[in-house]
Parts: structure tokens; sequence; C-alpha cells
């Protein structure tokens, strides 16, 4: 099996799995009691805290772990819209849907959400933020990388703007965390999402950066966990995990970047040699091992089953919205017409991808199209 | 290390965990994902949830999986009062904290709350909530083994006095479930809430048992996951490892029950012999392997760090609020005097406790009763 969709989940790493594996049946004590082994389990909690907090140079006291990136975003945007007399929300129309949804249903109990459309290479410019924010806005939600064409957005100007303005700054980060370098100091970010399972930690884990000063109400109210932040009994193992991938991602980052690009890259080049590609979103400030392209005359969804039968697991969109037969709607929001964008997919490479593996998805990739558009009547119209 | 604390929560049965081991690094696909190993992850997680189904006696599409206790109540305490337009909502003095502060915010919010009081043996009245139930009510709330005394409540009454005014029952069964047989079916529970790592499963997961024909709004907005009504991948491993521990506390229900109530009736049977120790809640009715015992003239906290000093786990209540030095709010509920209310602690017995350790408790708290006795002056006064 050739494993190419990183961005919708990663295996867990075999370091974070055995740093793990003593929290389940071992040092299982609720890091809540009163007893020594407790006190184990607690302090734990606290390094993978650090790791946590290192990976986005925050202090440890800013990190919240919760259940993953859907809660952390559902949390900062009703937590922020709960706490301010402002009613306006500025976020972007190619969000996950984890922001998309929750915004949509905040649109209904009456914020006004203005939703920034992104420039044809991926990218939301400030312009447009600035033109849309005003006095009565709360919140600004712009995701750091999107999760389905991997461009990376100017957050450190946008942030600038957000804050000239007396809003806070929320990024959905999960598509980026663990891949590129974040501060969310020097970029002057409030709120961030981060989920673990997109960089090597287990599933049902993840975080929000909480930054020092800014009072949260709780999605979760019961026992006092999380400094009273986020009640419910930490899910320790998973926790422990998290911060060991926190760490590896940081030691291995920059090795691990130039490793996903350069098989990115070489996918791209084998890839452009089929006629009618295109790329979608620019290549340029996009994460290294993201690719996202269309092929003019074919379903993305019958190239992903096709190369399911090869033994090749890559993906249309986004994994959450699989099922649907509609058009990404990021693909629509950079301009991307309908039957190239439905025939979209995505690519997303991790560090223990191989060359072999490159050449075996382009080869099959390429015989796919050619196939596919010879069964096709009339293509040569398209 | 005697580990007397099973309500706090558990280890990961060595079963539960091989069961899950797999879902880490090997079958690690996003279940939403269209290739085969995502499909593959997918019918584990049917698999998982028909086991969760068949411990509360209910169909697999009525299963929601969470990320535990906490998230579970929060989702049927806030989802009913949203889609209902009646904003009566009546629940019980001596709920977890995660139902009772939830309760309190919903109170703030402008639904009108109600805290009916169990008698001093730890139950609620069917009268009581007879006579408090009104047009008005969208939703009872009633726990159905409390967590620190055990005292398993008459769901089943309670629930046809809630049908009979139109309003919906939930029960948090979090401390009951795993522990004693329960059927949603027979007793009529329309919400139900459980956590695994009560009863062998990891934390950071549970479920929410929804009734056939009930729409409850989302807590969380975004992926497709568990059939749209929560977003968020879904965590593979620790939901392969609940269905686990669901199948292994159905099979092994009674044999568990029966040695842990044997145990727990020999430490009390010595217990007994500690002059002025009181047992919190009756006997009758209450979970196989829970006890609490309040020693007058004794802080609960001393022995809880006396005995940790032996290398003995307990806890003087709930672990999710300790470091609170107020009494219990469920010792007061029922009536005991605020001085013996913070003398209790709780001890609560596994499957694999034994008889040896059982006496090893029994004499290390008496001798540390004796001599903290023996410490204060004026104790003959007590």
């Amino acid at each position: 099996m050739i494993y190419a969709d990183h961005a919708a989940t990663t295996p867990v790493l075999p370091e974070v799995f055995e740093k793990m594996r003593p929290y389940f049946s071992g040092i299982y004590a609720n890091p809540s009691a009163m007893y020594r082994p407790a006190r184990e389990a607690k302090s734990a909690l606290e390094a993978a805290r650090e790791e946590a907090a290192k990976l986005i140079g925050a202090e440890p006291e800013e990190i919240c772990f919760t259940s993953g990136g859907t809660e952390s975003d559902t949390w900062a945007l009703r937590g922020v819209l709960k706490r301010s007399s402002n009613r306006g929300l500025i976020t972007t129309a190619f969000e996950h849907h984890a922001v998309l949804n929750t915004t949509q249903a905040l649109g209904r109990e009456g914020v006004r959400v203005s939703y920034l459309s992104p420039d044809p290479n991926g990218f939301i410019s400030p312009d447009s933020l600035q033109n849309e924010i005003g006095a009565d806005t709360a919140l600004v939600s712009i995701l750091y990388a999107n999760n389905e064409i991997g461009t990376v957005q100017p957050i450190r100007t946008l942030a600038q703007i957000t804050h000239r303005s007396g809003a806070l700054f929320h990024t959905d980060a999960v598509a980026a965390a663990g891949q590129i370098p974040i501060s969310v100091k020097e970029e002057g970010i409030d709120l961030l999402s981060v989920s673990g399972h997109k960089f090597g930690a287990p599933k049902g884990v993840g975080f929000l950066y909480v930054k020092k000063g800014i009072s949260l109400p709780p999605l979760f109210l019961g026992g006092l966990q999380e400094r009273s932040r986020r009640a419910g009994t930490e899910n320790v193992a998973a926790i422990v995990g998290l911060g060991e991938a926190c760490r590896i991602a940081r030691e291995r980052m920059k090795e691990n970047a130039e490793k996903t690009r350069s098989l990115r890259d070489r996918l791209l080049s084998k890839l452009r040699e089929v006629p009618k590609m295109k790329l979608n979103g620019a290549l340029e400030n996009r994460l290294p091992g993201n690719l996202n392209v269309s092929f003019s005359g074919i379903e993305g969804e019958s190239l992903v089953l096709l190369m399911d039968v090869r033994g090749i697991c890559l993906s249309t969109g986004s994994a959450c919205t699989s099922g649907f037969t509609q058009a990404s709607h990021v693909l629509r929001a950079i301009g991307c017409e309908d039957e190239l964008a439905k025939g979209a997919i995505r690519i997303t490479l991790g560090a223990e991808n191989t060359e072999a593996e490159i050449d075996t998805i382009a080869a099959e990739l390429t015989a796919a199209v050619h196939s596919l558009r010879a069964l096709t009547p009339g293509y040569e119209t398209f």
C-alpha cells in the first residue's frame, strides 16, 4: 500500500506509541486524584503541555488540551462570540467545515458573519480583510494553511489588521501545525487550533492555544481539569503521545519539509507531462507535502477509486466531507470551474514516502487518466 | 500498590489494549476516506458501535461516540434545551459536576432548573419528581448511580413519570455503565451518557445514547462523522477499545459484580469494627464495588494522604473536584453533617482486587484512624 493522504490523517509514529504505551495500563491513575500514581500522570500531562507550547512558541499555561481540531475550533469561535458584545465575525470561504459550519450556525444565531474570498492562487489578501473589518468585529478566523490546496496565509499581516481594529485573531492551524514553523508570539495570534493526528499523534486529541489574558468561557463545564477551562478526565495517554509528536515534529521539521517538498516537486513534474493537467493553488507558500491537481475531463472520484484498486491511498479533498459529490468549496472559492473542481485530487505526502512510491503514483495516475479519457466519448471537446 | 479508586478511573484491560493496538500505526486510515484501509477502519467503528449498543440494550444507530462523559452530558443537556420550546429542566442536587455545573450555566441562560434532593439513603423519590414536573419541563436528568456513594436510582419509575408529562429523560450513567445491567428500552431512557475509562476502556472516549426519533442538535459542526451528529475525525483506536470493553463488561458483569460485592462487604464488616464509623448511603441498591464511609473526628483528606504513603489509592470523593476542601455536595445532599462529610472516604473496588488487598486496606485504615484520633486533642468530645 502507498499512503499519500497525510492531510486526512497520519499513522501514529513508533516513538509516539512507545511513549504513550505505559499510560494505558501502568500509569493509568486519574491525574486529578491525590495519590502518587496520579501525580505521575499529572506530571506527564505537564511535560506534554510544554512540548505542545514549544511547537508554536507559546507558554505551557496557554495550551488547553481538547479532543481535536473540531472541538478546538468550536470552542474558539463560540467562546469569543459568547464573551464579546460585538456581533461581527470575519472568516473565509475556504475554511475547513469545522469552522465553516460553525460560523454558519453562529450566523443563524444572530452573529453577522462575513466570508472573505481567497484569490485564484489560494491566498486571502490583507486588503480584503482591511475592507471588511469594523468596530463591531469581535473575531477574525482565518485558517493557517488550507487543508485541500495547502496554501499558507499571510497570518502575521492578517493578525495585525485584526488587532488594529480591536478584534481577536483565531487561526485553524490543523493542516499547518507540525509541518511548518509557527510562532504565535511573533505572528500575533490570539487563538490557534491544533489536531494531533495530522502529524503522528493519535486521533482524538488536540489543543487550543489561548493567549494569556484572554478568558474564554469553557465549552464543557464539570470537573476542574485544564485549570477549569475544559472539564472531563484528561486523555492522558493520547496527550502524552501528542507531546511526543510535537517534540518530534519540531526536531524533524526542516528535514521532513525538505524531503516531502522534494517528493512533491518530483511528482508534480511527472504529472505535468499529462496533457491538460492543472495545479490548484499556487506552488509558492504552500505546505511542503501538498499537491492538488485536476485533469480535464476526469472525475476525481473515479481516479481515487482506480488508485485504491492499485493500492494507492489519496483523496478528492477533505476526508471529512467525502461522500459529498459536490465540487470542493475550496476549489470553487479560488475560482476553479466546476468541471475542473470535480476532477481534483489531493495527494499529501509524508516523511515516510519514498521516491519509488512517487514514481509509482505518477505512473499509475498517468495511465488511469489516459484510460479514463479514452473511455470518454467526445473527450476532444473538453 | 493497591488500587481502590475504580470510580475515578480504571486501567485499560489487557484485551482492550491488544484490540486497540493495530489501529494506531497499522489500520490508521481516516474512516471517512474512500480507500480500502479506510473502509476497514470504518467497519471496526461499526463493530464497536454494536458492542456499545448491546451493553445498554440499544440499537447501534442510537450510539454516538464522544470524547467522554462530560461531552455526552453537555450535549444531552444543551441539545434538548436548544430544540425544545419548554424552559424547565429538573435534575438532582447530587449529580456529577458535569451535569451540575452545566445545569447551573443553563440556569443563568434563562432555563428554569429545579434540583431534587435525594433522601438520606441516597435515592431520589419518584414522588419528589412527580411534585416538581410540569407542562413546561423539557428534560429530566437524573444520574443512574451516584459516583460517590454508588446508590442506584429507580430509573424506570422516574422515566415513566417524565414521559407522562411529555418531557425527555436523560441519565448520566457514567458510574453505572459496565457495572450493572442497563436496558434503555425496558427502562424507557431517552438519552444516556457513558464514559469508557470507568470500565477498562481508555480515557478520552465515551458515547451518548440518543433514542431513535430524537433529533439532537450537534455540539460540534463540521465533518459528516457519526451521521452528521458529531463532527471530528473518529477516535478509531479508542472507540475499538471501548467496544471491546463493552463486550467484556457484558460478558463478565455478573461474575465481576459478585466478586466486587463480596470484597466490598468483607471490607465493610472489618471497618464496622472501628468505633464511630458511618456508612454513607444505603447498602442495598448500591453499585457492587462502592463503599463510602466517614470516621468521626477524622478529615478524609488526611486518611487519603496516609493511605497513599502506605501505597493504597483511594479518594475523598469525585476525583474531578479533588483539591476542593469543601465537604462533598453529594454527602451534604443526603443530609450528612459537615463534620462527617469532610471525614468521608470513597473506596471503589475492581475485579482485580484481592481479599488480601482488602485485609490490608482494612488494617491500614483502622490503624490510621486510631493514630489520627490519638493525635486529636479532645477527640472524646466528638
